[in-house]
């Protein structure tokens, strides 16, 4: 007789526990050596708390009811959480602030195609460094951390969350048309986009651009071929990817200037980080300059997430064909 | 402006969560030195798998539906997932499972004065041992663990579920009128207890009988003053003192005649853990040879879990007591 979990979700077996148990150590002491303090926040959050945070997020989440009748919700991204907490416990702290995590997230709606719905995060959050400087930072301490857990062919995604959004305020697409041309992205679906796109009756210059510019992938020569209304996205891209040869990490990155994150919080700069060993992304982040200033202070930011059973997958198949093995 | 967060649940900022990690870690070496190895269930699983371990746990939790409208609960215990998770994985397999594990449970109703809905526990299951020889390994694992993590006054209330029980039965109290007195006996209320008692109409021997065992608390000397329908459960608690003795932590031992634990599911030994430095349990645990054959295969078992918060608090006011400060 087998008593069923809920899909999305499993036990994890002592073996495997033990591996998990010693990549998030290591993935902690290289956040903890790079003064990024641990913070814990509840799991359980009012609704109407989190969705100040971010609609969508909060409608991923699976919902409760407290004894009250109050609306809760299981945290479903640990970034909105420590952006109250910001809020409420460091008001008035000038100062740059560095905090990291290690926490379970829970989604009710699939996410991928592992559709996890409990998966154990780890990241980052540095707080009040604005633009290339915080974004090298986080980027290359990620990159860090990965390379500490044994992997050694990672490598991370750079594109920025307003550049698509920005072609498609300069070629006047109407507001009500933009989200499902977006949705297409973030699918990566580009057969689709270019229908969506073609269906606009944009200006051959325009169309092109929206077609073209999301399918740029590449080394630096990649940011030569787009100008214009991108000129903002692309220097800050520029000077990150400076700021990351300064930190020798630079032969990880692969720029994309069709990369889009799922949440809508993203303000500039967004990366998501690969192992070309398993099919998935391992986590990700990006800027979010907005997201602070809905709870209190306006401050600049930038975050980065690992899903640590995924960094755990890539690290077995990484030794797996290292000894000669099939993943 | 402060966003709250639900009563009974709090952020943990760098400082304190660094002690705490600490703590965690320090625990599970002690437990993973043992034999005993870590395993994950998830925090969410179908309510109506939690409620065949135990009733009273099930609708102790908060409920929240998935996509296709089924009931779950989220995790409010974790030896009721254990012993789903050892059915499903570990059928067939007849030696004797030491497991461990670190995760949060969260109750939707107050539990103590603490009223915390969400805790952290760390605690190990002994499963296919049975009797004394589980139970004195169980308590003096917790006992040493607590040691290594500092604390020096901590003790052991040690009591059997089954005994007020057998006393109930013993003086054919019908079974409609057990609940509220068992319900007293838990809060700790003996003078409700002894009122309802006398509501009962018994004879002299059997009231006193029930009136003074729950008030019997001490050295090994208090096991000589029961006897009779008690007699098993007496000699149970003999044989696990000595082994006690044997691995010399008995000094440590309390023997609490009037000790209930809040779930129903123990069948024997049960046992709490103090510090006189602090006014709440820090844990507790006992056995309970009925679970696991609820989800399969019968075993015996018993188990333990520390509320790793609270043992924080206790290694604090141990500190600051040694100082000369006041806690």
């Amino acid at each position: 007789m087998i008593h069923p979990v809920p899909p999305g979700t499993r036990d994890v077996l002592p073996d495997e526990m033990r591996e998990l148990r010693d990549l998030s150590t290591r993935l902690h002491a290289v956040f903890e050596g790079a003064g990024y303090g641990e913070v814990w926040t509840p799991a359980i959050e009012y609704e109407d708390v989190l969705r100040r945070g971010d609609e969508s997020a909060a409608g991923a989440g699976f919902r409760l009811f407290d004894d009250r009748g109050h609306v809760l919700a299981l945290r479903s991204d640990p970034t909105i959480p420590i952006a109250r907490l910001v809020a409420n416990r460091y008001a008035g702290v000038p100062a740059s602030l560095r905090l990291c995590y290690f926490a379970h997230a829970y989604r009710s709606v699939e996410r991928g195609s592992g559709q996890a719905r409990e998966f154990l995060q780890g990241g980052i959050e540095l707080i009040g460094i604005a633009g290339p400087p915080g974004d090298a930072e986080v980027i290359a301490l990620v990159l860090g951390a990965l390379s500490e857990a044994g992997l050694s062919r990672h490598r991370v995604g750079l594109g920025d969350g307003m550049l698509y959004r920005s072609l498609l305020a300069a070629a006047d697409v109407p507001e009500d048309e933009r989200r499902p041309l977006l949705e297409s992205l973030w699918r990566r679906d580009l057969v689709r986009l270019e229908a969506q796109v073609d269906r606009l009756g944009l200006s051959p210059a325009a169309r092109e651009l929206l077609v073209t510019v999301p399918a740029l992938r590449g080394g630096p020569e990649v940011l030569d071929r787009v100008d214009g209304s991108l000129a903002g996205a692309v220097e800050n891209l520029r000077e990150c990817h400076e700021l990351l040869r300064e930190r020798r990490v630079d032969d990880r990155v692969i720029f994309d200037l069709g990369l889009l994150r799922e949440l809508s919080y993203y303000t500039g700069t967004i990366f998501e980080v690969y192992d070309p060993a398993v099919a998935f992304a391992l986590g990700g982040g990006g800027r979010y300059d907005d997201l602070l200033g809905r709870f209190g202070e306006a401050r600049p930011a930038c975050g980065a997430g690992l899903d640590v059973q995924r960094v755990h997958l890539a690290q077995l198949a990484e030794e797996s064909q290292a000894s000669g093995g099939t993943a």
